[in-house]
């Protein structure tokens, strides 16, 4: 079955581009168009190759196998909604399939963003709903666009599968074999308790990180000091600033109600380091160090 | 005066060993000689062959042309003065120096910390004031201790130079040509000033990830998910969320003022994004974020 699939990617991003070659390159995919609303970002995406083909949303999902979304939260629930629509009109028509195709009924959708309850409630009663699987690979970097994709994005990554008795299991199994290409780590729990522990572990340190390079910026005026003086503590601290604010807004704003629950346990962090430090209690800084050194044993 | 010069190295941590690493393999010090207090640290330093000679504070001082204190701040402050006292009580004696070595009166000794006011005041009316150079090479790593010195740690990295016109010029030439020899570009500024630009670049990053760090363990007890979520966002974010306590206390009681300053308004600008993501207004966040963007002009 590999050796025949047709991926078809939207949005020809950091995380679109980087699966189109990885996933090509692997050999999972025979061929892969894409679909790009930017004619910059598709000019660049068919330049430096990352497709076999530009193509129109429409021709996209009647051409592959697999369709991965791969574009701001916001713009996948529309879009999400429009591949399983057509996915439905498919099935109400003949086959049209050529010999090398997967019958309409076997197409599969993933969507790749960083929240899911809001996608997974859009298409809750969808009568193709088990043709989507809900994915969230944890791999990224700061930068976005067609420039920024790479080989080996994923590489050693974990990838998120949520719901899955949603989907079909025939589709499950096809998406975990995408992710398998990718040399993936697949993890499953359902949408909300995703959005939980991604607030936890990855939005609120892009909130941190944004705030950080505001209060930099506020402060040191000189933005020749902050080159000089920039070590490389600060540029880790502060890379997550230069994300994509097209991509932020919508996870911010979709997961709202986890996001402010973790920056408020955030803000009285910070409150307490603040009185331990304006009281020049030493003692109770190092006991706020010690307790945040623990990270030691859990991230390398 | 290269070839011959001696180094003495009192702290055989990350700092002070990658110093002894770089300014014996750059051909600055014939010898380096290092005190460390710590007895593991010290046989380790020894067994990894940091430096020539383990030897004891006096004997560094008398042995070296040049005496680096690669210690926490805290202990800085009091070895600094006892350094110049010892180079005091060198000049009132008659010299016993050997052909090979510098005269009492032409020894240096620097400080590598990251505050600066205090060790600035406490050595201010010192009669030997002039043989002590303020200096804050701008690297570093998470990591502490003898293993973690590594060469070209400071390869390409700033150093500030404080209040330069406190010491000798012949002083201050020969510790431009240390770091020179290490590869690090000078910046020269006065010691206030230091430890407000520090604040505002350096300091802070270290609050915000050990707030982090703080945040993410309070909130989510499951380890596994930690390590299986946590992308390479999440890790640079909290990776200073490591830093050493023993180092960290004294700079945040003794930078007290400037850190504080910094960190209300880091707290001012998480407020603000709490309010935007609470309110639902995107056109706010996105602001907010645009803003934080601008850190790419200046931090590649």
């Amino acid at each position: 079955m590999h050796c025949a699939m047709k991926v078809g990617i939207v949005g020809l991003g950091l995380i679109g581009g980087s699966m189109a070659i990885d996933l090509k390159r692997k050999g999972f995919a025979q061929k892969v168009v894409g679909v790009e609303a930017d004619p910059v970002n598709a000019a660049a995406a068919k330049q430096i190759g990352l497709v076999d083909e530009i193509v129109t949303l429409d021709e996209c999902v009647a051409e592959s196998d697999v369709v991965v979304l791969a574009v701001p939260v916001g713009a996948a629930v529309k879009l999400l909604s429009k591949v399983l629509d057509a996915y439905q009109a498919a099935q109400a028509q003949p086959s049209q399939a050529g010999p090398d195709q997967a019958r309409a009924e076997d197409k599969v959708v993933i969507d790749v963003c960083s929240t899911k309850e809001m996608l997974a409630d859009s298409v809750k009663y969808h009568p193709c709903r088990r043709q989507y699987v809900a994915t969230h690979p944890m791999a990224g970097t700061e930068y976005s666009g067609p420039w920024a994709a790479m080989p080996g994005l994923f590489d050693g990554h974990a990838c998120i599968i949520c719901d899955a008795q949603e989907s079909s299991s025939k589709a499950v199994r096809k998406i975990e074999a995408l992710y398998d290409a990718l040399n993936m780590r697949a993890i499953y729990m359902n949408s909300s308790n995703h959005d939980v522990h991604t607030a936890y572990v990855s939005h609120i340190s892009h909130v941190t990180s944004f705030a950080l390079a505001l209060t930099v910026l506020d402060k040191e005026k000189d933005e020749k000091h902050i080159f000089d003086l920039a070590s490389g503590g600060f540029s880790s601290t502060v890379r997550l600033a230069k994300s994509n604010p097209d991509m932020w807004v919508p996870i911010l704003t979709q997961n709202r109600d986890n996001v402010l629950h973790v920056m408020d346990t955030y803000i009285e962090k910070m409150n307490a380091f603040r009185q331990a430090i304006a009281e020049g209690d030493e003692e109770a800084i190092r006991g706020l160090i010690d307790e945040a050194n623990r990270i030691r044993r859990i991230i390398r």
